[in-house]
């Protein structure tokens, strides 16, 4: 079986709490006094994986000289998924159901960061493609905090005909598009519903915005166009989120301040 | 007059846009076949600021070896702004008024990307504590993709004094707390309010939490607790900003999907 080195804490921590990567061997530096790699150490030791001591010396022979937090664990092939599977357990009747397509992202920062967004608002998945994109590696893993180790990845050799497969099983396709006029803010972004996200320089690709139900874009001011890609994606992913929850749900969508922060006023001069 | 080479087509093209900075001298590398390089060129020969043309070699030489994209600029040092000016342009009638607050952010890629999205959403200025925390270097420039030339940032000793000040003027100052039982989706963010973002490993400091009218959290799911600092801040200061835009204003802020998608669907099977 090929193996990879994860590296870093929140990585090596989240794939042996994941379950879902066949562990070889973990690596903790020796006379470390971190107890987050104590703690570690003895999960992998209770779920039989051998866990060696090294120097930092040996450790950046192994992995290279990055930022491996004094972890590092060899590990089988990244656990991707079909997509039918993820449309399989995403029930139908299910009204949250959300996936996120990422078009040409090729930075693996910018991947890790869009993942650990995508887990943190409960995609049920992240839809890469093969080609000219960053894919599941142990830097995206880093990137992600560990959230690649959890979330449900499908990687795919066209993402517009992955679109037509989700739009003929009744999801709605959005692309954001820097030069939409409709606002994210202002669409229902409610039921079964799949946000494409394009890379930073370029956006999405002619064919795959082509394929979209609708095209939004983030409202910006000021002179200098364009937000960073993961930020893109949180603010969108996250709106998503807040329609669904229930803050959507009055005229305002907010409590009333002066009862929210009656308790939190320390005598300030008003 | 000190002087900083700033480097990277944005932050460059940025600066003599904002028109801030002393220019000394541009640096472009000669035989490159960027327009947008022989624009900047053209701008900065109108400006009557000198244009150097050098080879890579000595371009790596003067900015060092990073990714400088063939261009750098040797300016004054970065205009930062008063927080009395500040709050003297920021009307008190304007019930849009918002400022950003940071604490010990220290990545100078998160602040750099913070003060980004920050000038997107239109705040009336950034504030950043002087000691332990990243300044408005060349690189923080370069990451906010030039941002940070146009946006007003006041660096202050105390942090908590500043709080005060901007509470006895009539600011409600607001800080991001992963613990917080309130979420940001919840609660009233229009009239004139600071928004507090802590760095990433611990947050806001105890005794800056506690001047906080109010402490928010933004909700997550998932195994993998908290977001990276530059996507909690672009995830509150959106909202900040969707709840002052017109899309706040009906029961679900949102047009009927079926009105804004008719002109795009393309007989997909529903």
């Amino acid at each position: 079986m090929k193996t990879e080195f994860l590296y870093g804490i929140h990585p090596v921590e989240e794939a042996l709490a994941a379950g879902r990567r066949i562990f070889r061997e973990v690596f903790v530096v020796a006379g470390h006094s971190s107890k987050r790699l104590s703690i570690m150490a003895s999960v992998a030791m209770s779920k039989n994986i051998p866990v060696r001591r090294v120097t930092t010396t040996q450790l950046n022979r192994i992995v290279g000289d990055i930022a491996h937090q004094g972890t590092a664990a060899r590990v089988g092939p990244y656990p991707l998924v079909e997509l039918t599977a993820v449309l399989a357990q995403a029930s139908g009747s299910d009204p949250s159901r959300l996936l996120v397509l990422l078009d040409t992202i090729v930075d693996p920062q910018n991947l890790g960061a869009i993942i650990r967004t995508a887990l943190g608002v409960g995609v049920e998945g992240v839809v890469i493609p093969r080609d000219r994109a960053a894919g599941p590696t142990p830097a995206v893993s880093k990137a992600s905090a560990g959230a690649l180790e959890h979330v449900r990845l499908v990687q795919v050799t066209n993402l517009s005909a992955t679109i037509r497969t989700l739009q003929s099983h009744g999801w709605w396709v959005y692309g954001m598009d820097r030069s939409a006029e409709l606002s994210v803010f202002g669409v229902d972004l409610t039921g079964s519903l799949a946000m494409v996200i394009g890379g930073e320089e370029k956006g999405i690709r002619p064919l795959v915005k082509q394929s979209c139900d609708l095209l939004v874009s983030i409202p910006q001011r000021g002179p200098v166009g364009s937000l960073n890609a993961s930020v893109a994606a949180a603010v969108t992913l996250y709106e998503v989120y807040r329609q669904r929850s229930g803050f959507a749900k009055t005229a305002t969508g907010v409590q009333h301040r002066r009862a929210a922060t009656s308790t939190h006023q320390k005598g300030r001069v008003q």
